[in-house]
């Protein structure tokens, strides 16, 4: 670290440089095995039981945008980062900070939408703390939600479970929400109608797989970095490499079109409601025909597998042949989206 | 509520308005009986066990002030929030909002300071989040810590189990932290030198008392809002009355002075290392004995009693045989003090 480096945006963006600080300044100070797994969810022991403890903070910029909004994302963020893990969401807390000066009708909207939101995932919300800050220190509103869910017995995922010819799956289209967002925060001059964030919770989904599929090794919601972040973990974490075909990885078009007029890359952009599965081979093309049968995994697809090759790297296959390298997301290309 | 009302600093002073907000604007959207409870930490089952979660938001400025930090704070205020209701804190998860800008050092010193505390304090920092926002979107640091601790079995706290008869106790003096936060952030021209905030674990502490005796009813750490907040809600949510000797509490010589001077009143000012304990008369002096043995407890002392007359008031009784009614904080002395 030099003396009088600064953070810049790109500290929170979900990428290289976030993992940087995590390992330099956060990993070593608190060493511990739960925290250095850096998973969605921390998986702890409480007397018998075995819990999923989670937290994120929201930042989101503007608090409402087509498809949801800061109050839904804060529920569903928290809520998936349990389910992943395997675990069954049971209670959430909530903490905002509020900029003075924001309309109460404004926090009014957030908190009903965080009512129903809670109602829709079966979580409830148990605990919370409000604190104000003067006009000028925040942004209208940030909310904190933590989250604890039971894990299931005889369930266990993790990344250490992959092998090589396990397979890939995404539970329907990448970077709705990181573009819903940025339609919603500048004038692109483009309709976009029909496009909204996909912000959702996959607590349902998930379990109605898992208690139907043996074979499912590791799951991750691709929020900040995307797709390719979660990707890139993968094949280091567990000393593998991935193979992704450009053509399996759903994207509706309106995202598709957005991002070649703005130089955006889609497996870099947040997902709010989407899953990336690893699975056994024998299971991979039944799990993703049942994701299919449900509304949320309406567009699931297989869309790679592991090898053993060339541990660390992931390659984009392009239907004609080509292919390219994918790394870590360096920058950031959308701050505050989440 | 004013359709066009604005969201004030008063409303997270802990006081009235705060109360308020929570009342109109989240307990009746989230209806359930263990938010209901408003206490310091939610009381939920997770398989066979009893736990306590509990989530706070920190936003003190500035991020030093003597005798602690906005690190020391977040870990400490979590397990106290665990620790009043009984439960011993296992698991914190810490998400970071970092202004666009922030020194990596201050960040550095933060952390080293939230590794410390949660040695002392014995809690292992197990999940945590990092957002990054704009410069001018957040003041330099804020912090959310979440907490998880088991309760103990056999052992029941809360505000329902004070009875006529029982007597108040404070583990300590009141108003450090809140003039020590204030002198780090004015220039007041006053020797403060050996002023400081009393942010501590109190975990130890009450684990040690709560062990040793039966008739502890109710505690409470006297924050936001201070320890004339926390009689104020004993005496509405119990339907009893507080009396409290104003010579018997105790206020160090510095605190008072400064109060004299700039027109607060210690009563209402924030404290981070002190649990107010409603106990059987039985055992009040004992227990206050068994508190002055140990280092956070030096200066603990019975200073009141409940009444079953005048069911919410609060009566501050002086020496020379005056009394006032002690009313919960109408607007908000200092604001950001945690």
């Amino acid at each position: 670290m030099n003396n009088d480096e600064k953070i810049i945006l790109a500290h929170g963006s979900g990428g290289k440089l976030t993992r940087d600080l995590i390992s330099a300044s956060l990993l070593k100070k608190f060493s511990n095995p739960v925290l250095a797994e850096l998973d969605d969810s921390a998986r702890v022991e409480v007397g018998s039981n075995r819990i999923c403890f989670t937290t994120d903070s929201y930042v989101v910029k503007p608090l409402f945008f087509p498809g949801s909004d800061i109050g839904k994302l804060a529920v569903y963020g928290t809520v998936n980062d349990l389910a992943v893990m395997g675990a069954d969401p049971l209670y959430i807390s909530c903490a905002l900070i509020i900029e003075e000066g924001l309309e109460r009708s404004v926090l009014e909207r957030v908190v009903d939408s965080m009512a129903d939101a809670c109602q829709v995932a079966g979580v409830s919300l148990v605990t919370g703390d409000t604190k104000v800050v003067e006009s000028g220190s925040a942004d209208q509103l940030f909310i904190n939600t933590s989250g604890v869910g039971v894990l299931p017995e005889g369930k266990e995922f993790g990344i250490d479970k992959i092998t090589a010819g396990d397979r890939v799956i995404i539970s329907g289209t990448i970077g709705d929400h990181a573009i819903a967002v940025l339609a919603a925060r500048q004038d692109l001059g483009l309709k976009l109608s029909e496009l909204e964030s996909d912000c959702a919770p996959l607590n349902r989904l998930i379990k109605t797989v898992i208690h139907r599929f043996d074979g499912i090794k590791f799951m991750r919601d691709p929020t900040r970095g995307g797709l390719a972040t979660v990707l890139c973990e993968i094949a280091e974490t567990a000393g593998v490499s991935v193979q992704v075909r450009d053509e399996m990885i759903p994207v509706r078009r309106e995202v598709s079109g957005i991002c070649e007029i703005l130089g955006f890359d889609p497996l870099y952009l947040a997902n709010e409601g989407k899953v990336v599965m690893v699975v056994d081979d024998a299971i991979a093309d039944e799990l993703c025909d049942a994701l299919r049968e449900e509304d949320l995994g309406e567009d699931a697809a297989v869309i790679g597998e592991i090898s053993g090759e060339n541990p660390g790297e992931v390659v984009l296959r392009t239907a004609v042949g080509g292919s390219r390298l994918i790394t870590m997301l360096a920058g950031d290309q959308l701050p505050r989206i989440c």
